[in-house]
């Protein structure tokens, strides 16, 4: 692209991003924010209007009568995105307009963990939005969150535990072939992060950590307002750092890793070894004969069982260890931790204090627990898509 | 500043930049590499030639004879810049040109390690320098390479655990007032990592971690060719990985830290310990007197000394695992070892199979050692300011 072109762009962008951010906007205050000239800001407006990306509030308003200036903002039913999370639980879907602000929503719980099923439960939930809208050609592109690695490049799955069929899948290219829009897949714990980011607990913040502690243990790393995705996107793998050197067998094969201490498979695994052993008293009168759960296992620790109570403080140990380590690293502003457990706030607290301990730097780390556990990962993939989309209706 | 201010500045430095990659480099060339027009290209070198940044070469050259193009190349006795290593071992000193040719050098052992007795070296270091300079007027900047973490933004130290009274300390402060010029300062694993990226081993990607290995145990974090530097650039701290929940303490107070283990001073603590409890027969006879240092209790291990080897076989072991539990975190391209323990391709092999086992993902991990010890942190820092000079230049 030649450099006024990438110029033009970037202008136009900024234009954008500004109404986003403030709208309705002025194009007084559009220039304050801009530093464009007045020139600048009219051409760019009025092409944002043509393109149906904006649309200009009426002169007038109840607040201020007379004749006030005109502010723009997002035109609402035009340019939409849908984001589909697909995760261990089911499959979620949103529909977006250009601002982020959410036009509809679906979910449906997982059929089967293999690619078979849910594949066409995903191409089912983008149905079902499509027909929630008024003009279905106006979907400008579709995200999807992935509980594993991804190549965002080419929206390929890379690798992933606990579904199968998937690996080395082309996504995308599915997702293209059925409704002839632009996707892009990315993995879970990045759209979480955006969500939180753009809407949610860390709108104040460019450098955090985002930490999923659920059947898995996964992890965002947001630099700069960016996730970062090193060589091929296989980042944040914090659930396979290993915290014990001998011990014991993880899935991956390897020895020793924060998921064999501290996933709620890997919590209620180790009280169903007490309970064989006779040793969690409180939890066998809780769950009688169904086998246990994570909730059962809170409310046995809270209830007094010491056995439950070992193993959630060696499961809080290590994950306070392991973001401690981490942070000692990269040294974000604040944490974000996400997923079933951090739904208990004993369980935050207790990871929250192991890894002050084990900080090296001086000052306390800022923890933070994330909002809209249901919907984050499928706003945030569609919301990661809304420059790139915005750039095609600019082209 | 201004959105046609900026645009000239980025035009500026990419031409400086195409000509520090590529030169001697024609007009022409420089045309095709930055994408700008014939008469942008003109005048953007013409004012380049006027600063005295760039020079042409002369018409004629004896390989093409008759009239060829003329390559532009950096101006070679102008815009210097003094880049200073303090570190534990000693002070050195290099001066730079704008291309990053080195044009001197000197280096000197530590006298203290004091801030009273290291400052007044370093600035002793920069005058020995000024004296090897044709025209001491132009002098541009200083860029200091610090043990520790500072904060690049003010100039000051932040904390360094073997100097005395440098915490919280204005370094820039002290180099601005003493030679009226522009000075930085930043972490020494960041210059070295920088002067690898630039000149050394990693000139091929932007994506790798830099490991130090010597009396502490630091990192730096290249992503997308720019060090991370976090909230407040106290990253890349590696050394206080927790490996070890109950592991001994550390002298930064936890317990369990990869430095218990890994540096060249726990080593050879640890063998020293052996031969207390005269566990390290082949070590004693080598050492007699002395007390032992790293290079004994290597040619020990090499020798068949069953306690040095446990010892080095417990710091490869848990170094491997910290390398590969933040390459599971970044994933990067490549690993770079630096320090005296790289010196020991044993070591750095034990090092790397220790990694490789504990890697998440799948393929194996690049390994590299770095080139250039004595001169690497220096030669960085004053790279590192090489953009900022310029950009003076053109103001």
């Amino acid at each position: 692209m030649a450099n006024h072109e990438l110029m033009r762009s970037a202008n136009l962008l900024s234009v954008f991003n500004a109404v986003r951010a403030h709208g309705p906007i002025t194009k007084k205050e559009l220039q304050r924010r801009t530093d464009l000239s007045w020139g600048s800001i009219s051409g760019l407006t009025a092409l944002l209007l043509e393109r149906g990306v904006l649309r200009q509030q009426s002169g007038e308003s109840a607040q201020q009568p007379g004749r006030t200036p005109k502010g723009f903002t997002i035109n609402p039913g035009k340019n939409l995105i849908i984001g589909v999370d697909i995760n261990l639980q089911g499959v979620t879907g949103v529909l977006l307009d250009l601002s982020g602000h959410i036009l509809a929503s679906v979910a449906e719980p997982m059929e089967d963990n293999s690619r078979q099923a849910l594949m066409p439960q995903c191409l089912r939930t983008i149905r079902r939005l499509l027909t929630d809208m008024a003009d279905p050609s106006e979907l400008r592109g579709i995200g999807i969150s992935f509980p594993g690695h991804v190549n965002r490049e080419s929206g390929h799955s890379i690798r992933i535990q606990h579904l199968t069929d998937f690996d080395g899948y082309d996504i995308c290219g599915e997702i293209r072939a059925a409704f002839g829009v632009d996707a892009i897949v990315d993995h879970d714990t990045n759209c979480i992060a955006m969500a939180q980011h753009l809407y949610g607990v860390v709108q104040d913040t460019d450098h955090f950590l985002l930490v999923r502690l659920c059947e898995g243990i996964g992890m965002a790393v947001v630099h700069g307002g960016e996730a970062l995705y090193g060589r091929s996107g296989a980042t944040g793998e914090i659930g396979h750092m290993v915290v014990h050197i001998n011990g014991p067998r993880c899935q991956c094969g390897n020895h020793g890793c924060l998921e064999t201490y501290g996933t709620t498979r890997s919590i209620v695994e180790r009280c169903v070894e007490g309970l064989r052993l006779g040793q969690c008293g409180i939890l066998q009168e809780i769950c009688g004969e169904m086998p246990p759960d994570i909730e059962m296992v809170m409310r046995a620790a809270q209830a007094g069982d010491a056995c439950c109570g070992t193993v959630l403080g060696q499961a809080m140990a290590y994950t306070g260890m392991a973001i401690a380590n981490v942070a000692n690293i990269l040294d974000p502003d604040c944490v974000v931790l996400c997923g079933r457990l951090a739904g208990y706030p004993a369980y935050v607290a207790g990871v929250e204090q192991a890894a002050q301990a084990n900080l090296w730097r001086g000052g306390p780390l800022d923890f933070r627990v994330a909002e809209r556990h249901g919907i984050a990962a499928a706003q945030g993939a569609a919301a990661m898509f809304i420059e790139q989309v915005f750039l095609k209706t600019i082209e």
